[in-house]
């Protein structure tokens, strides 16, 4: 069922598929955690309702024993326990998160990995150190173009053996607003969320904030670890170059108003006075400007509140009334540099970034 | 996709099916959190690796404004702040949850439902008050029978509108280790888990446990909810009246060894020691005397380590030396009432209490 004939041996990309969904998309889909899209009534996510997408096991890590190595194209190597982490000057961040697969789900046809539907995205006050700190008491060489950031999680992925990484060009990485967050919602950071230490990169989809870091490696050349050079790009067909996934694109998601079925997830809605609310976000960092809801493909502005985080979605509002019958709704975002979701998703071979608006169907009586 | 034609009309259980997974499983997995099975290293399970079977929206409810209802057959009806049921003697109990539906993906075939493989468990430390110092304090009318419990999520299944609802024979409810807990590992519930109130009934599957509990009915009849005398039952064939699905079956899990692929989780093991762990229980409350380790069908005694608390998993070790090649584990467990797992589930209808031991195919190089 699996289509891999041999999961540690080298391999292309696994060749798209429509339909019914694999064993091992079932598997995927349980052992990440999603965000109900009921919960986008809370502004700060509460754990075990924002999303996880862990590509291997959770590692067991203890703090004892624990310390960050901050090593390559440096002149001052550290390694740090976290009570020396959490001795330095902190920043806390409210930072909205998502998968750079969410969506992948609803893709024709799609890649067989992670398939999200909507639910890859939650938002959490962050708390660490800034990691220009950190980099700033290691000294950077003058030849530093790249800085690693290396998890303790390991598996294989398409046959190839690595442990998870990615890496930030040194600007980036030197951003004011790059943490190495110990804490989440003003607690430890939970084994998911990557405990002891994982970095959180603001506006980037969520594979830039790799858990679990072990190791902080400053390079004089391009990282080339998998989830950087072969995981992670928007391509058009196999083969495709490609260009890499970097900042979350502007989206929105609505709660589905009135109350489900357990199977299909039908919605019944009392006809009448219905408020709709929800989130939009984008992570390039720009505010959302504008929010439209469509009833029946018929697009009204939403009431959007404004940006106070400035890497946190914004909750938006819509009056809806609600006559009998079936309707469905959709909404749409914009955010202040233009940009705003398309109505079909934009196809690309590993079903990334799909930003297209949601719909919902709804029965109301 | 969903095969059924009205969600919101009448209708019979949905019929089974074989092979790939629905639109509909992967959304129900989605929403739904599960302990990814390297977490059972953990004895008590962090908030958020702790499995959620949620049948409805989670609801949206604030202390403010919240109180408890005792009502029907009692001689002095209670409305209950959360202030006053944190002020009355509380107790903590560690309890292992399990889904009733944990392991319904793997029969074949399948009832359309949540499409558990293994995961629909996790343990936790419940605070809360004696559900029998409540009714005590109510005053049970002669005539009481049983005790139902009405949560705040509302929803339809197979067209049945209905506030999820669920209860016990009064002999049940009045059981010194029911609880009406409000504080899950030392914090208050998680939203998923209920808050603000939920009720725990030890050594059963999950769908007593009933969650934002709001209302508390004594009856001086049967209660005919639907979860109660639909859901929920062991049926053999469609129209089977069935046995009603109470206590957790005897069931061991094993923490898959070594690293995995990304997409089939397939397992590669180092040759040589491979310590072997997991987790075993038996939710009559009977201890479990004898976990059993199987390497390619040859089965051998595991160590158990001795039942401390009551309604909680135990943990158990294997040292198992593993030598190259493709090899197959599996674990089963025995409780002290002799009861053991099967090799093969027993199928009913609707997927429930699949206690089949647990497989797990490795590659040692």
């Amino acid at each position: 069922m699996s289509g891999v004939a041999d999961p540690f041996g080298e391999q292309g990309p696994r060749p798209p598929v429509e339909g019914p969904y694999a064993r091992e998309e079932i598997a995927l889909a349980l052992r990440n955690a999603a965000l109900p899209l009921e919960a986008l009534r809370y502004e700060v996510t509460p754990v075990g309702l924002h999303y996880t997408l862990s590509h291997f096991d959770l590692p067991w890590l203890e703090e004892r024993g624990f310390a960050l190595q901050v090593c390559g194209r440096v002149r001052r190597p550290l390694a740090l326990t976290l009570a020396e982490l959490h001795a330095l000057p902190q920043r806390t961040l409210r930072v909205t998160l998502e998968c750079a697969g969410n969506g992948r789900g609803l893709m024709s046809p799609r890649y067989p990995s992670m398939a999200w539907l909507h639910e890859g995205v939650g938002t959490a006050e962050w708390t660490g150190v800034p990691l220009a700190r950190l980099l700033k008491s290691a000294g950077l060489e003058r030849d530093a173009v790249e800085v690693a950031f290396i998890g303790a999680d390991r598996g294989f992925d398409r046959g190839v053996e690595h442990d998870y990484g990615r890496s930030l060009k040194l600007a980036d990485a030197l951003s004011e607003d790059v943490l190495l967050a110990y804490a989440m919602n003003g607690a430890p950071l939970p084994p998911q969320h990557g405990f002891p230490l994982r970095l959180i990169v603001p506006g980037w989809y969520g594979m830039a904030s790799v858990k679990w870091v072990a190791r902080i490696e400053v390079l004089e050349r391009a990282y080339d670890g998998f989830q950087q050079v072969v995981g992670y790009h928007y391509r058009k067909f196999s083969g495709d170059p490609g260009t890499p996934v970097t900042h979350a694109r502007v989206k929105s998601l609505l709660v589905p108003p009135g109350i489900p079925d357990w199977y299909t997830r039908a919605r019944l809605v009392e006809r009448g006075a219905m408020p709709l609310e929800g989130r939009a976000w984008s992570g390039a960092g720009a505010a959302i400007v504008r929010v439209e809801v469509a009833v029946d493909e018929e697009w009204r502005d939403a009431a959007v509140e404004p940006a106070v985080h400035r890497f946190a979605w914004q909750r938006w509002r819509y009056a809806w009334k609600a006559t009998p019958g079936e309707h469905e709704l959709a909404v749409r975002a914009t955010d202040a540099t233009g940009a705003t979701q398309p109505l079909e998703p934009e196809w690309n071979t590993n079903g990334m970034g799909n930003n297209a608006v949601q719909r919902v169907r709804v029965t109301v009586r």
